[in-house]
């Protein structure tokens, strides 16, 4: 197996940018959030002046035998068809990722169907995950795989030359082993964590919540053991997101995590390797209410807060221009002394 | 006396941007405040594809004679500094300007000393105001002819093709004129309104708050008249703001307002024409405690809260990407037909 191993964060470095954004001309600290943004890149890249440019989006396609359960309010089929739109540049990741100047790549990592196309990233590692109420959504070499799968990808990516890594996803019905995945980790009651999803009736919030507790239960998996969560409940693309984000931590580029499911596969990647949400930059704050759970797990506080509930790494994508901003804040402001401006 | 005319919003163009909205590749209203801002955005230009780029910011720096009483943490001789700053290209608002493609303006409406440089546009009125706790700031006549200067160069950019309006700052001592205009306006007391500005000690707030308190009873403007406000307490540049919102109001291009000091003038553009809030977007939440009464007063709720408290403008260009994003969702994006997906 895999080590998956990340440095700690270079907090030397840290203090050492915060100095200089001390002398740049504005007064001190009224860039506000910004400033300490810089100064986490400060701490994760190890660079004077750290650069985000150009980002990576990876967006992970997988099915789940949960949606035979009616715990969505799209059709199976719509993964394959938004797998095609995504090919197509049409969907809202599309846009932002264009927006933002990203390399953007789409990966087919357990789709139900066969999809052709020629930029997709074939990895299909199964044709969806099993009904997890009924049984086992994968084996642990299938989550132990799938999480290989997206370290590939994004270390390959990395390798290729971004800088800030976004992760996504698409696959119809993954809010809910999102969910169980936030309420086993944070060992919080399922009511807490399920919401309303892409737009699911108030009584379908019910019977989610029932076919999660239900799943637990028969399931039982070991809240500790990231790969007993996602061999029991999924997903394909969860897990595939995880092992992206442990690929950037470990090459020291900085992850900026989109909406709930991508905090759920943050949950499996902090299980994995704790250190990585020191490498994290929450996005947004997402409607969906185990996605507070979530975060406050991470120990984080989201830049954006605009009522988004897409995914697909689009709110993180739209983030991103705040990152781009705190670090041109360094590289190009002019300092006190350049300036010749009377500092007090 | 210059008329200020405004259209009212295009109520109908905003309703068939929204029908389309919901036909996008996405859950409804699943982009939360991006389809809101983008349906604000049909209605200001009456445009079933809104743009926002270019946009434009202008930045006007004047001096007020109330710095004398020691209201701020920086030194009167800054503004005419920072205005050399902001030619040179390092200020905040230039680096901020530059990353999302504007055009840059800086304006000396009433700089204390002479400044020259190439791409500096002269409009001084005055050599600052004058000390508002002794005498009035300016004239009337000054006042009306700040407001149209801005008018004038808003216009300008304007027609050479900016689609968005920024307006910043740089005026040494200006959060004393400008929590003095909201605590005017909203009728709150001066405590509620002033904070620690670009950086003052708890003392010195003390002190501002007894100077705008003892200004106010010797002044004695009318809160109703916005020329009255203008011309007992300033400032030039808060004038000039004004003038250049009701420019973009009146030629139906979007406002995209920044921290304290931009409210402040936003406040006395909505006592000249009380239609040009509509045309506003507030950028961010600034940490001025007297920000959230002035966009209580205008009715809004701003896109970003990152603790910023830097002015010049920054702020609204900070959140300018979210603009661009919404306008984005609707140009670019798939529907559910053409992308051939299920919808439900």
């Amino acid at each position: 197996m895999k080590e998956f191993k990340i440095d700690p964060l270079d907090k030397e470095n840290g203090l050492q940018v915060k100095s200089y954004i001390d002398t740049l001309t504005k007064p001190p600290g009224s860039l506000g959030k910004l400033e300490q943004l810089a100064i986490q890149l400060g701490e994760i890249t190890s660079q004077q002046f750290p650069s985000v440019t150009p980002p990576g989006v990876i967006v992970f396609a997988a099915d789940h035998g949960i949606a035979a359960e009616g715990v969505s309010a799209f059709p199976q089929e719509v993964t394959a068809q938004m797998v095609t739109n995504f090919l197509n540049g049409g969907a809202a990741i599309n846009v932002f990722s264009k927006q933002i100047g990203a390399q953007f790549k789409i990966v087919d990592v357990g789709v139900a169907t066969e999809i052709d196309g020629e930029h997709l990233i074939k990895e299909k590692i199964r044709y969806g995950t099993a009904n997890f109420l009924i049984e086992d959504a994968m084996t642990r070499d299938e989550a132990l795989r799938a999480v290989e799968v997206g370290y590939e990808v994004s270390e390959k990516l990395i390798k290729d030359g971004i800088k800030c890594l976004i992760v996504g996803e698409m696959g119809i019905g993954n809010t809910t082993p999102s969910s169980t995945i936030v309420s086993l980790v944070s060992g919080r009651d399922v009511e807490s964590v399920v919401g309303f999803g892409t737009g699911i009736t108030q009584e379908n919030i019910l019977h989610k919540q029932q076919v999660i507790k239900k799943a637990i239960e028969v399931r039982s998996p070991n809240a500790e053991d990231p790969f007993d969560i996602l061999a029991k409940v999924g997903g394909l693309e969860i897990a595939a997101m995880a092992g992206a984000m442990l690929a950037a931590a470990s090459n020291r580029i900085p992850i900026l995590v989109d909406g709930f499911i991508c905090t759920a596969a943050a949950l499996i990647a902090k299980l994995i390797n704790n250190v990585v949400s020191e490498y994290m930059i929450i996005g947004h704050r997402s409607v969906e209410p185990g996605h507070r759970i979530a975060i406050d797990l991470l120990g984080k506080e989201p830049l954006l807060d605009l009522n988004l509930r897409l995914g697909e790494g689009s709110g993180a994508a739209i983030a991103f221009p705040l990152l781009l901003s705190s670090t041109l804040m360094i590289s190009e402001m002019s300092t006190f002394t350049s300036a010749k401006i009377s500092s007090e």
